[in-house]
């Protein structure tokens, strides 16, 4: 790419398509907010949610609501909005529970279809807290029906063998941004017998997704990233539909019963997506998430993808551009439609760059142990928003701010 | 009780110690709440919480809010104001997920303790939900490892036998109110080395709870009934402090770890009651819990306890001494002690007699097939709203509204 001049910098932002998407978010009034791929910022549309839940449902209309304000019906309405976003037609999303709890149920499901295969395959990257579901489930099955095993993601497609029983992957890495083929990955497996769940984490909302065209069996995704669904928002679960009679997942809570209020004594499980529920949903903070899902009423994810590869590229080309940011290495992948939605550096000084840039209003984050992590969310970053984010990156690099920098290292929910 | 007189009522509000409670409440202008029950009234405290958070915290501080506004902590701090209630010291109570899920991890853990046992004692009464999560660890462990035995409640203590693991109630009955006797049937337990795991749904914040006392070993419960957390808030979840580090929960998600931020490969548990944890915390569900448990400040449990059976006696005398109520049958225990902070009254026509009561603005709810249900919730009720309550139930028996009533069922989150 040659030198990219200021004039072509604010032509892309006057031609964008989704310009108009970033009045509908709060964001801070100077800086740039480098970080929705760990915490999506408000909607406006979340607050005014927030307070018609709580000042006139909840304190008006009190348990009536569960009819009244259709509560009851909050996790599926969810999940028909999360479901175009992620390529899966109606009747095969849910919201409800946390990412971690849903894997736990997605993962009892596979393994249980075939008994007589044991291996989850996973990649030795992938995000911790998905690892540590499958430790969890062997636990209760036994070593002997649910055995991890992890492998770099040159050794993914050798090891897909007629022993593993499920395929368990992240399809962005959440430190590089590594994108995974989804297709070929899932069509792979399925030509030696094996499931696939895919954790949509740092997807869902990012780039488009196509669960159904890929014919994957079962995924999870959360709420609070790309989703903007607030702190902590409730996850999602989809399971294919003609997977969801033939299964049973084991956290068999009330909401999953075919009839919750027959109260019966024993457990008759719903046949469809409903099935995945467990308790009470938390209504609050799930009416915050579809009210900020508003914002994608009419977004085109294609748009989405393009806009997120050029805001990659030119963040790219302007590190390359400028000599005082040699040292930093690109940990993505150097080409676009390899990556999702952000890009990771390395440096030694990772940790202090990071505290300087907080510091200087550009909010990105940092992962031991030497990478810088910027999120790249096209419904409100501007280009102009990464020319400012690296002219401030090169200011703390020249004046080596960053050996000054007091890093308070905060607990982050990635 | 010798016939109630008006200025007897009035009597008792004016000396009240709790009365100055009612004020932090929302409640309908006119009419009488009594389904705090099956969830709580907004206290004003939680609506400015829910602002506070997305408008502030969210909205302004973004990412650092994990730090900066203790979000991290949240499921700690909330455990620890309930910890009081229900009679636990510091470090055994936590605040996650929903009770269903807390109780798939204690009934694990409980299970894990004594392998050479798989029996779990509840009685046939219990809440559907609590049933169904026994027969979903059943579905993994397999049924040689974990059985549900039910009985009835005049069969419980014979049943208490050498091959019980595990003896699961609910302290106090969703239909009757009925009231265990905790520190009994703890003991008679414990006496055979049965694990015993409480379901304090209806009675965190109800009644006080003694569960160090008691010796109990596990205890879960509801943040949206008694301590009026919100439509759907985050549960709890107990384990004495003896337990906590010989137990293994199986949902092993990150924020069980003893290092979540360490993003290790593999599963490292806490050694605290932070291991039940599990995925990311609700931060908006759980901070709106948190504001509403401030309306405990200062709450002397026993006073608590004394004014709801004087509510509840004096419920029983208005509907005793008035003729037209005769065919109300009370179905809860007759001895004040012996009941939670409910009453259960039958009738044939107990479906009508709901929705009209509701029509005419007292809030009760229906149980199927035959009962009404009033919740007596102490820190908003006042003994002239009780007097209100009978006399619109008066009016409704004699007047025969109940035959036109007609009963829009609402589904409701018991």
């Amino acid at each position: 790419m040659s030198k990219v001049s200021e004039e072509q910098i604010a032509q892309w932002d006057l031609i964008d398509p989704l310009a108009d998407k970033r009045q509908l978010f709060k964001l801070p009034e100077k800086g740039v907010y480098l970080d929705g791929n760990s915490l999506g910022p408000m909607p406006f549309s979340a607050a005014e949610r927030a307070k018609e839940v709580l000042e006139r449902q909840w304190a008006n209309d009190l348990i009536t609501s569960w009819n009244k304000h259709s509560w009851i019906d909050l996790p599926t309405t969810v999940g028909e909005k999360i479901a175009p976003l992620i390529g899966a037609g109606p009747g095969q999303v849910i919201c409800c529970d946390s990412t971690s709890i849903n894997l736990f149920k997605v993962l009892s499901s596979a393994l249980s279809l075939q008994p007589s295969r044991s291996v989850v395959l996973s990649l030795a990257g992938n995000f911790p807290t998905d690892l540590y579901m499958v430790e969890g489930v062997a636990s209760l099955l036994g070593e002997d029906a649910c055995h991890l095993n992890l492998v770099s993601e040159d050794g993914l497609e050798d090891a897909l063998t007629s022993e593993v029983a499920v395929l368990m992957l992240t399809q962005v890495d959440f430190r590089s941004g590594r994108l995974l083929d989804m297709q070929r990955i899932t069509q792979k497996a399925h030509e030696q017998g094996i499931l696939v769940i895919w954790d949509l984490a740092h997807s869902a909302g990012a780039l488009p997704v196509r669960l159904d065209d890929c014919e994957v069996d079962f995924a999870v995704g959360c709420g609070y990233k790309y989703l903007n669904g607030g702190p902590g928002a409730p996850a999602f679960v989809y399971v294919a539909t003609h997977l969801q009679s033939r299964v049973t997942q084991p956290l068999k809570g009330w909401m999953g019963h075919k009839q919750p209020f027959a109260f019966s004594q024993s457990y008759a499980q719903s046949q469809s997506i409903t099935q995945f529920l467990c308790g009470t949903p938390s209504v609050v903070s799930m009416s915050v998430l579809d009210a900020a899902l508003t914002v994608f009423n009419d977004v085109d994810m294609q748009q989405v993808r393009e806009k997120s590869e050029a805001l990659g590229e030119l963040f790219i080309a302007l590190v390359e551009e400028e000599e005082k940011l040699a040292d930093l290495k690109l940990e993505s992948p150097k080409a676009p439609q390899a990556r999702g939605s952000q890009l990771a550096f390395s440096h030694e000084h990772a940790h202090g760059i990071c505290q300087a840039l907080i510091d200087k209003g550009v909010i990105a984050d940092f992962r031991a142990p030497n990478i810088l992590r910027f999120g790249l969310t096209p419904l409100y970053l501007r280009y102009q928003d990464i020319q400012d984010s690296v002219q401030t990156l090169t200011h703390i690099m020249e004046q080596k701010i960053y050996l000054q920098a007091q890093f308070n290292v905060h607990h982050k929910v990635t």
